[in-house]
């Protein structure tokens, strides 16, 4: 199952970044042939969305070092780390991307040890230059394509439930953000799901929440559903409980951003919003997530520390002033209890959260 | 008590109406002299709100009039009522705008009949002709005060109210969409209420709904209360449900646009979103509006005809597209049910619903 719109392109060369700043009014892909490169489209969100940052950094250690020995520039016994060092620092909080940048480290590590080679003499020697290549760009794949794999098996885990417990032949889904190929290496996490639902002819139609202030579902969520020629409506984000009175939502499906241990859900502005208004028209609410995303040190949503953003983003669109003069609060998070949740859907299951 | 921001100065010769839609840009004030220029400012939605529009009706009457004597030009039986056929087509479906052209027609006929005068015979006589136009001027006037004396009776009646019920010194209160003194002819209906509040040194923080898609809270509310020295954050609507987890909201007050005999409410797009978070947390939720929004033709909120709007407003903005090209539902209105209503205060009075 591939989906319409990717978030990049990469080959042995470089790597084609989709501008997703620019949509969906234009698309543009912005050629990555070095880390710097890269890293200045992590830092320009170009690419956003964890789990595609995380890939796209292990693209661009394996381009480093590929533009690196092209160029006859000689390799060290510290090039790897700070080339990872230099890639995390254009988003320090995305823990994927470090995680991703120390994979392709422990990678390029584990071949000089093995081939008892030192860095330095790697110049002269294109063949185990190329031996070197070819591994560290397998382990940049492998990211990918393991974050695809999961992407799969959480939209499967998802379709499964959701068809199990909503005995209706096509779904009104509404969903919120953007959680699809955009943010991921795959499907996404809950746009992978409708997309699987959708595969499965099981959907009628997808509300997407437009998501204020940044409108990543007007922008971003729109953009791929169409792409994917899924049916499907934009709403402002207040619309929704007007929706579910009317009987015209048969559940909602969200991502997160971290999962403490007893079940509550960090997760885009908005989100507490929605699953409020399910609880009180009793429509399921179901948050897909990744494995990756729990953070098993915190137990209750109070821990998580929520990220106030620059006001700008409420009263500017496009550098268009669009309100008054006046002091904003712009929590980009907030935090849904696990009482509100039916369900977490992982890659590897279903965690129905009891606050036990 | 007199608000700090007004839609209107009326005068004997000429009204300036603030051009709202480049709030809150530009302070632009258009000067009306006829019928016609009246018309176009409400037509163009300089001026908006029912209320404000029936106001600005009755002075454009005056002023068409007055117009047409200080031009020599001649009256005749039938230019009252063309006046008003004229200035009510302006906005159709406004129901204040109709009641207060006809109150100015009834006003001048009454006068040609208590005076036994034909209108024909008013140009040669400037003494009658001022007669004429003092009586008319006194009851757009008198229409203009008596909404402000509206507004000033609703919002002390829920200011006394929520005193009474909410047991704290300083209040955080949360409202949605524009319901202030550019919308009425005097202080507003929820806004005036959250003056009056202010007033008694009662306010902590107001917290305004940007409201989107059409963004009167984040253009127009925001402008009022700065205006007004009002402490007072703008928030994103899908933030509110979040911001009464965190116990920072302590009331919610909305206006309506309709109210049926048992207490259902239609109002801005939101409003009931708000209204089911309200409940979930425990918060009063306060409809403030005037005894001419209820209709007593109607028992529940199902026989409100709710109007679709132009996709463009939620696709863009200032003529900027803001969105993927994909189908949007943009509901203006939505419904609030009586069971999630505390109280309804009116200028007469406070209406608990109870649905009987």
């Amino acid at each position: 199952m591939k989906p319409s719109v990717i978030p990049f392109k990469p080959s042995r060369k470089k790597i084609d970044i989709l501008d997703q700043t620019r949509l969906p009014g234009k698309t543009h892909w912005v050629e990555c042939k070095t880390a710097r490169d890269v890293s200045r489209s992590i830092t320009k969100m170009h690419v956003r969305g964890a789990p595609a940052i995380g890939v796209t950094a292990a693209y661009g250690f394996y381009l480093e070092i590929y533009s690196l020995l092209k160029n006859g520039k000689k390799i060290t016994k510290s090039t790897g780390k700070d080339t990872k060092q230099f890639l995390d620092s254009s988003r320090p909080t995305a823990v994927n991307l470090s995680w991703a940048t120390s994979r392709m480290v422990h990678e390029m590590e584990t071949f000089f040890s093995e081939n008892s080679i030192m860095p330095e003499n790697l110049t002269d020697n294109k063949k185990i230059q190329n031996q070197l290549l070819t591994q560290i760009w397998k382990a940049a794949e492998e990211i990918h394509l393991d974050d695809a794999a999961r992407c799969l098996a959480m939209g499967s885990n998802t379709a499964d439930l959701i068809m199990k417990n909503v005995p209706k032949e096509k779904l009104n889904i509404l969903t919120h953000c953007n959680t699809g190929s955009l943010a991921t290496g795959g499907i996404g996490t809950a746009l992978g799901a409708i997309r699987v639902l959708h595969e499965r002819n099981r959907i009628n139609r997808v509300y997407a929440d437009e998501t204020r202030p940044f409108n990543q579902g007007a922008r971003l969520t729109a953009y791929e559903l169409i792409k994917e020629k899924i049916p499907a409506t934009l709403v402002v984000d207040s619309m929704a409980a007007y929706l579910m009175q009317k009987g015209m939502i048969d559940a909602v499906i969200v991502g997160s951003d971290r999962i403490t241990r007893r079940g509550d859900v960090a997760n885009k502005i908005g989100t507490y919003m929605l699953s409020v208004a399910a609880k009180a028209h009793s429509i399921p609410f179901y948050v897909v997530a990744p494995l990756s995303t729990y953070d098993d040190s915190i137990e209750t949503g109070k821990e998580i520390p929520i990220e106030k953003r620059d006001e700008k983003e409420v009263t500017h669109i496009g550098g268009k002033q669009i309100a008054a003069e006046i002091p904003v609060l712009n929590y980009s998070f907030d935090v849904t209890p696990y009482e509100n949740i039916t369900s977490i859907v992982t890659e590897k299951g279903i965690f129905e959260p009891s606050g036990s």
